[in-house]
């Protein structure tokens, strides 16, 4: 294979990221949302039981080639960073 | 807003997480290409000026809410998964 081909993979690897980039900012605006009605009702932003919940639903799906464990760390991240997003929102509101 | 309202937005985020499941494992299968394409020309399968070029297209294409920071965090794991499967991959090779 020649180096054009590595090329043209690395284009699709690229576009695939800028896909990724797209949908975890798409999820972490409706995690900001879930946050603010959450918020409303005075509820605790966290949620293992949920999140425990999501990460089943996830690897029940998880056709491979990465390994259960494998996309189980990275979605602890993503979930992560919604939260923290949370938090910011919370801290935000109550400078307001 | 109601509960049935939250259960909406919880969803949708489930939805995107399959959707992100999905890119993350194409991706993979991509990474996996590229490892054996590099393994035949002998080269070094860690690359870290295409990781960082790869980053950089990534946060100036980020129009948040997640900061650039963030995303770097989880891209650097997305990343490294794609590295342990090509390295699973080079093991596997040396056994046959």
């Amino acid at each position: 294979m020649s180096n054009q081909e590595l090329d043209q993979l690395r284009n699709q690897v690229d576009e695939l990221n800028l896909k990724l980039l797209d949908i975890i900012n798409e999820r972490a605006k409706l995690v900001q949302e879930i946050g603010r009605v959450k918020e409303t009702q005075g509820v605790y932003r966290y949620d293992p039981v949920r999140e425990r919940g999501m990460l089943n639903l996830i690897k029940e799906n998880n056709d491979g080639p990465l390994k259960d464990s494998t996309v189980e760390h990275i979605f602890k991240e993503i979930f992560k960073a919604g939260l923290e997003l949370q938090k910011d929102d919370h801290s935000k509101a109550l400078l307001v």
